[in-house]
């Protein structure tokens, strides 16, 4: 007899068979519905909606390159990232979807329950309804039991900020073939894997993560607040919006934009054709990426308590300073020389976490992160813009959205290793 | 003999006969070392340092107005405003200063240590150097016990933050004369009394105030965010400088600029002489209001525990809603028939709190406001934009920046109501 895991390894399976579509790289050139104006310089969908690709110009006084140029996603609108639970049979599941985006290495993966922008719900494209998001829209039967707003990629989206969402059902719910009622367990068990729980599944469950029961830190809340707020007020950053055209070290073509070195990330066009989407057919520009990226955090026991080294990190899409894993980095092995606290992850005999993980496949196209967590033998040296956290402190702050999304979706991963998993399990 | 606050009284008498200066109404076509740029249309300083006054125009969804014009403050530089602290004879003592500001209707108010702006600090304008900054710099004399970036007014500011900072000093401090060591106890009593203790000292002691030791909050950390996650969601404020003469219902003249129907404030020149400021004569634009404005919490006791009902409150200097007095309001006057809860504050006879206290005289000309904290004996409805909060979660809540001014300095007045007051007394 199959034990619960395994028939959800066939399910998925089943999923991956039964999905008909297909995602092919075209030319920017020939994005239907997608149009690059010539004056403002940026592209746009024709329905003035979902998201525009444009150029930015940075200036900031931090870091190692103070000036740079780039594309970035302006989205301005606040999606849902939601997930459904149910005691069933008195075990606490969440609905998990099996969810095919177009970046996707794998094609299909495991996203929460309702993963929409508003242009999505609101049914802009004039596709069928978004499946379950009555129930996070507020209604008599179910009950929010988290919702915070967080940051996605600072470095390749502007200011964008998702509503992550826990809500309880209350309802008995006929399941559509492509959702699956899984446990705590089940999802520690997938997070062993590479590439099954999709970024957003991650993001949501990051908010509801338990505490640890008694903690020893080192630096005060306060501490940590006065560190933060010392960086934020010397801190300053300029972001002016520039056409993508007069972006130096990108070129732009008719059929993609890419960075001169081949560094960083490129622009291309895809065309999905598929059953198992809102729409039928769609094209769309997307952000492309071909070697992994790299987050992890260094951890060490001191006095007693497991910390983390937390890095306070300016990305170009935000205003200040975020938090975030000790090292983050497009391109770990090429970075490997220059950032500083990358040599401590590898030759490391204690591992906790080590996984290839993707992020979001709406927007970003086989774009893979190395997800790491080792444990510190020795002490190393501190530079100002790190600081030391114990477990508890760093789910206080991603509670008041601190953390940007490489640093919490880290944290839903290494959660694998606790035994009481979730707030409400 | 005199008691210790007879002395601070006497003092502060003193400071304010010794201190010769003259503030005088001037028209803005006056403003030496002033300029009203006619192409971008506003008004800055020649060095282009301090702060300007520019036009926007705001188009919300929230509240009934929902689309105006204003002049704000533009100053995008983060200022500090620090006290130093030390423990003299075993008992805690706050280094206090009796400032001159332009807009103080009693010329002489009780200030932090140290309230400098960037430009100050960095003597833009050549004059003394800030006393006191460097313990604030960072310095192997001083301790930061606290430091937070906080928001000034959001209806007149452009997204103005401060650092909010307590250090202690371990050097022996030779005391000018208008600095005066007083104790919690001391600021407690000048609290009962009326433009007293500055703004910008309330704003401070606003983030070193010490917890209650329990509570049995009838909203949850978790309720109180998910209550803020989905009004932040849902609200929107789309801001866009426009040039002051093009400011629908303002009039801009040579002497002034003010609202048609005499509503809100005015936007005069004032020319400043004195001895006790780092330079000795200016002049500069300045925010003046006729009429005081009010700045109230209803408070209840539920379930044994005393609760604040708290505001959600979209300000047009911010970019989304934060936390507010239960009412806030520019001219409470005029207001009382249209504020649902204002009435509540009138024929009570649990009055907490009731002084009249000063916004900034440094850029506020005669700006009051009434303060209350009053007690409710019956139960009230509540709508969605008001939440009620135990005085623990408000100071948790003001630690990671989610309230406003108005409601800090409000907190900090009716602090006096405790034994224990700040968290280092």
């Amino acid at each position: 007899m199959m034990n619960s895991f395994d028939k959800i390894i066939e399910w998925y399976l089943e999923r991956s068979h039964v999905v008909v579509y297909n995602v092919e790289q075209i030319s920017l050139s020939e994005l239907n519905e997608w149009s690059f104006n010539k004056k403002t310089g940026y592209w746009k969908h024709k329905s003035g909606k979902f998201f525009t690709i444009q150029g930015i110009e940075v200036h900031t006084n931090l870091g190692n390159v103070r000036h740079w140029f780039q594309p970035i996603i302006f989205q301005p609108e606040i999606g849902i990232l939601g997930i459904l639970t149910k005691k069933i049979n008195s075990k606490r599941k969440y609905l998990i979807q099996a969810k095919m985006e177009p970046g996707n290495i794998n094609k299909i993966q495991l996203s929460p329950t309702v993963q929409a922008t508003k242009s999505n719900y609101s049914r802009v494209h004039k596709g069928k309804k978004t499946t379950f998001i009555d129930y996070f829209l507020g209604s008599e039967k179910s009950v929010i039991l988290a919702d915070r707003l967080q940051y996605e990629q600072g470095s390749m989206f502007y200011g964008k900020i998702n509503r992550n969402m826990l809500v309880e059902v209350n309802d008995d719910i006929e399941l559509p073939s492509d959702f699956y009622w899984m446990s705590s367990d089940d999802i520690g068990n997938l997070l062993h894997m590479e590439n099954m729980i999709n970024m957003d599944t991650r993001s949501v469950f990051s908010c509801v993560l338990c505490k640890d029961e008694s903690e020893h830190p080192i630096n005060s809340d306060n501490d940590i607040l006065n560190w933060l707020s010392l960086l934020r007020s010397n801190c300053t950053i300029k972001t002016n919006k520039v056409p993508l055209y007069s972006l130096v070290g990108w070129n732009l073509t008719p059929d993609i934009i890419y960075y001169e070195e081949d560094k960083y990330f490129s622009v291309i066009g895809v065309k999905v054709t598929s059953d198992s989407r809102e729409v039928t057919t769609w094209t769309q520009p997307i952000f492309k990426k071909d070697r992994p990226g790299f987050a992890g955090f260094l951890a060490q026991e001191i006095h007693g308590t497991l910390h983390y080294l937390v890095q306070a990190k300016l990305e170009s899409g935000k205003k200040t300073i975020y938090l975030a894993p000790t090292v983050q980095c497009s391109d770990y092995e090429q970075k490997i020389d220059s950032e500083i606290y990358l040599k401590y992850f590898f030759n490391n005999n204690n591992v906790i976490y080590d996984k290839i993980q993707s992020e979001e496949g709406g927007r970003f196209y086989h774009f893979l992160t190395r997800n790491m967590v080792v444990l510190l033998d020795d002490d190393i040296d501190i530079s100002k813009y790190y600081i030391w956290m114990t477990y508890n402190q760093i789910l206080t702050m991603i509670d008041h959205g601190y953390f940007n999304i490489e640093a919490r979706t880290l944290m839903t991963c290494l959660n694998v290793i606790k035994t009481k998993r979730y707030k409400y399990d």
